[in-house]
C-alpha cells in the first residue's frame, strides 16, 4: 500500500487553542463524551450509508507531531513551552465506538462516540468529521444511484472534477463501498482495490485519421475489452456502424463476443435503442451498451423508465461531488464528562428543536423482526440499560402518544468497540467485506424506506430513561 | 514544507489505456496539443478565478511510476511489457503554457495549452483538470463571497464539510488565494502559508461549570486574541453580558481593547444590532462582532443590506464545497496535431453548439483599455498572428454581424510559458504574490461584470483568422 499521509496537522485551529486551555486547568485529565451524528439525509432520503472508518482508524493510530509540527506551532506564539512539550507525546488512549462501514444510518442516532479526555476528545474532531461526511456523502449518494440502476452496473468516472486528489480517490474508494461496480480512477484501485476499468477518449479516435481505425486500431489491441466511444462525430451515422464493422472484422474471427461501445453525448434513450437495433441486426446481440454525460439517480430512472438499452452506467461529477447536496451534515458535540468517575450529561439547546442534542452515553441498538429479518427502528438506550428481548416501549421522541410495546424482536447493537484506551480493538473488513454487508443491510431495509422522495421515517427512539433525562435537562436549561 | 504526495497514480485508466495503444503505433511521438478550458462560470457569475497552478507544477515535476505502480498496472493484465518498460523513465517532456493563479478567466478560452508527445500529453489530463477545476471553484466561490462582504473579513470555516483531506487544506489554500483572510484550517497554513486562527467551539463553553468561568478563563489564556462564543446558551440573556463581564474584568486591567465575539446561530442581524448596542453602552466599542453560520455571498448580502452590525465573517460548508454549485466544468481537448513539422488543427463538433472546441495552437491576450486600465475583452488568435497594436477587428463569434475594430488598447498575453521542453520556466509566485495580483485583476474588470446576477457577458473573441478556420472544419466535419 502506499504511504499514508500524515493527517496530524489536519485540525481547525480552535482545536488546540482549546487543547492548550484545557491543559492549563484541571479540564485537562477531564473524561469526555463526544457523538457524531447528522440531522438530514441527503436528497431528501430515507437513510445515509456510514463510511470512512478505516480512514479515521488510521488516522488515529498515526497520529503524531513531529518537531516540524511543533516549530510551526511555536511560531503562532499562542502556546505554551509545557503544552508543546505534551504535544510531542501526544496519542489517543481513549476509547471509540463507530458504526461499521457500509451501515446504513439515520439523523439523531450516535454514529461514532468517543470518551477520551478532554484534549484528546476534542482535538480528532475535525478529520473525524470531514473524514465521515465526506465518505458517507458519497457512498450514500451511490447508493441512491446503484439503487435507480436496478441491477446495471454503475462506474464512478468522476476524478475530474472532484473537489482534490483526495476526493476523487476516496470517493472512489466509498462508491464502490456502497455498490458502484468499479471506478476510472486508478490509484483508488491501487491503494484500496476498487477496480480500475477504463477504455478511451474522444481524442482517441480524433487522433487516428478516421473512425474506424481508431475503432479497429484499438479491437486489436484489446480484443476482450474493447469497449468503443461512438459519439465523436456521429452516433448512429458513423460510431456504431463502425464499431460494428470493428467487431465483426477483429473481433469475430477470434470468437469473441464480448464487447461493448459507449454513447457520451445526446439523447441517450433514443440513441441506446436505434444502437441496440443496429447491434442486434448486426448479430451482435452479447455486446452492451454504456452510458455516461451527467448521469444521476433521476436521469438514471427516467431513462430505464424510457425503455433506454442500456447495460451499464458512467457516472461521475454528479456522483464524485454529489452534486445535488454537496454537504453531509454530521456534527460533534459534547454528551458528558465524567465528575469523580459519574457520568454527567450534557446537552447543547437551542432554538431550532432539531439541533437540540441528545445527552449522555448511549447505546444504539437496531431492531429486527425476527420473521422477516427486516430492520425496523433504532433504539438508543442510556449506556448501562440492559435491552436482552425483555419488552420495549417504543415512541416518537416528538408526539410521545404515539407509542406502542413490541415484545418480538432482535435487538443488535449498531455501534462497535474500535478503539479501547487507546489500542485498537478492531478488526477491519477488507473493502469486499465493507461492500458485501453494505449490501445485505441496505437489503435488510424496507422499501418504504429506500423511496427517493417522501420516504417513510424510519423510527430513531429513545428509551424512557434517556427521553426523562434531557427532559430534565432541557427543563434545567431552560431556567438559566 | 511537507512531503507531498506523489500523485502519479491518479489518472482515469483510459489515459493508459490509450497511452500502452499510442505506444504500439506511429502515434507514440506524435505531438498534440490540447486545451483547457471551460463552458459556464458556476452561480451564472460573470468570470472565474484560475487557481491550482502550483500544484499542477509539482505534479508534472514529479511524476513518475515506481516500482511499485508497475506491478500494479503489470497486475490488471492489459499491458505491453515494453511499455511498462518505457514507464519506468516516463516524464513529462513537452511544454506547457497556463494562465497565472489568480487571474479572472472566462468561458472558452483556453487557459491551459500542453503540446506535449501523444501519451504524455493524454496521461496528464484527470490530475490537471481535477486540480484546476477544484481550486478554481473555491477561487470563483471565495470572490464572490468576499466581494459581497464589502471589506469586511471573511475566514475559511469549512475543513469539518469538505470533501476529504485535500479538499480542506487545498480549498483554505484556494480560498485565500482569492482574498479570503484566512482559515481554521492548520494544515492549510503550515503547508501554504494560508494564515490559521481560531478560538473556541461550545464544547467549550459547556465543559465550564458556567459560560462566565468560561470566558474568563479563555481572556487570562488569550488577552490578545480573545474571541468569545456568546451562544451557546442565549446570546443576549446571557452570551454577551458574561462576554463584556469577561472583558472589563480581565481585559480591561489589561489595557486591551481589542477583542471579538461571535455569533454562530439565531438571527444575525437583530443579534448582532442587539450585541453592538450592548457592547458600545459598556464601552467596548472596540470589541469587533464575528457572524458564522451556513453563509454565503447571498446571505452575507442580506446581512449587510439589513444592517447587520457585523465585522467579519466566518464561512464554512458553502465555500469549501461551493455548495450552490460544487463543480466547475473544465474538460481538456485536442485542438492539434503536428504531421511532418506542420500544425493541424482539430476540432470537437457537437450537435451542442456550446459544445464545440476552438481548434488550434493558440494564442489568447488580454485587450486593457489604455485610459481606464479596465480590461474590455480577450482576445484568441492562432498561435503565429502578431498582435502589436494595430487596430483588431473584434466581432461576436456566434453573431458576427456585431462587429467593432478597434485601435486603442494594450494587449497582455495571458498564458504564460510554464514548462519548456519539460524544463520549467516559470517562477512560482508566492501565495502571498498570488493573493495580490489576483485582487489587482479583479479589480481591472468592469463592475457590470462582477454583478453576482445577469453579469455583462465579456468579451471573448476570436481572431478573423482563427473564426475561418474553425469554420473550414466545421464544414468539413458536417461532410463526413
Amino acid at each position: 500500500m502506499k504511504t499514508k499521509a500524515n493527517y496530524t496537522m489536519l485540525f481547525d485551529f480552535y482545536e488546540l487553542t482549546m487543547g492548550n486551555g484545557y491543559f492549563q486547568t484541571p479540564m485537562k485529565d477531564k473524561i469526555c463524551y463526544f457523538d457524531i451524528f447528522f440531522r438530514s439525509v441527503p436528497d431528501g432520503g430515507g437513510f445515509a450509508i456510514a463510511a470512512g472508518l478505516e480512514q479515521v482508524i488510521d488516522y488515529i493510530e498515526n497520529l503524531h507531531f513531529d518537531d516540524e509540527d511543533i516549530a510551526y506551532l511555536r511560531s503562532k506564539g499562542l502556546f505554551q513551552e509545557e503544552f508543546l512539550e505534551y504535544l510531542r507525546t501526544f496519542r489517543f488512549t481513549g476509547d471509540l465506538w463507530a458504526v461499521p462501514e457500509g451501515t446504513p444510518i439515520f439523523p439523531g442516532e450516535p454514529i461514532l462516540t468517543v470518551r477520551a479526555k478532554a484534549i484528546e476528545a476534542q482535538f480528532i474532531e475535525t478529520f473525524l468529521l470531514l473524514t465521515l461526511n465526506h465518505q458517507s456523502l458519497i457512498a450514500t449518494k451511490t447508493s441512491r444511484i446503484v439503487r435507480a440502476a436496478k441491477g446495471r452496473g454503475v462506474s464512478e468516472f468522476g476524478s475530474r472534477r472532484a473537489q482534490g486528489p483526495d476526493a476523487a480517490i476516496l470517493g472512489a474508494r466509498a462508491s464502490y463501498l456502497a455498490g458502484a461496480g468499479g471506478t476510472a480512477c486508478a490509484m483508488a484501485d491501487q491503494i484500496y482495490g476498487s477496480p480500475a476499468t477504463g477504455t478511451m477518449a474522444h481524442s482517441w479516435v480524433q487522433m487516428f485519421p478516421d473512425e474506424y481505425t481508431a475503432f479497429e486500431t484499438y479491437c486489436k489491441l484489446y480484443p476482450h475489452s474493447a469497449t468503443l466511444l461512438v459519439d465523436t462525430y456521429n452516433v448512429l451515422r458513423s460510431g456504431v456502424p463502425n464499431a460494428i464493422k470493428a467487431f465483426q472484422t477483429v473481433l469475430a474471427p477470434l470468437g469473441i463476443e464480448n464487447c461493448a461501445i459507449r454513447i457520451d453525448s445526446g439523447d441517450l434513450t433514443y440513441l441506446s435503442k436505434k444502437a441496440r437495433k443496429m447491434l442486434d441486426d448486426a448479430g451482435l446481440t452479447k455486446c452492451k451498451i454504456v452510458a455516461s454525460n451527467s448521469l444521476d439517480e433521476y436521469i438514471i430512472r427516467d431513462l430505464i423508465q424510457q425503455g433506454a438499452q442500456i447495460d451499464a452506467f458512467g457516472v461521475g461529477e454528479r456522483l464524485i461531488t454529489s452534486k445535488s447536496e454537496p454537504v453531509f451534515g454530521g456534527v460533534y458535540k459534547l454528551a458528558a464528562i465524567e465528575e469523580d468517575g459519574h457520568i454527567v450529561p450534557k446537552i447543547k439547546v437551542s432554538e431550532n428543536p432539531a439541533k437540540i442534542t441528545t445527552p449522555h452515553f448511549k447505546k444504539v441498538y437496531r431492531l429486527f423482526a425476527p420473521d422477516t429479518g427486516k430492520a425496523f427502528a433504532d433504539y438508543i438506550a442510556v449506556y448501562d440499560e440492559i435491552i436482552d428481548g425483555r419488552p420495549l416501549e417504543l415512541f416518537d421522541p416528538q408526539a410521545t402518544w404515539k407509542s406502542q410495546t413490541i415484545t418480538r424482536y432482535v435487538a443488535k447493537p449498531l455501534l462497535a468497540p474500535i478503539f479501547e484506551g487507546g489500542k485498537r480493538v478492531y478488526e477491519t473488513p477488507t473493502l469486499e467485506e465493507a461492500r458485501a454487508y453494505c449490501a445485505k443491510q441496505v437489503d435488510a431495509l424496507w422499501d418504504e424506506v429506500k423511496r427517493f422522495e417522501n420516504p417513510h421515517n424510519y423510527y430513531v427512539d429513545l428509551s424512557p430513561k434517556l427521553w426523562q433525562i434531557k427532559q430534565e435537562l432541557l427543563k434545567e436549561q431552560g431556567h438559566r
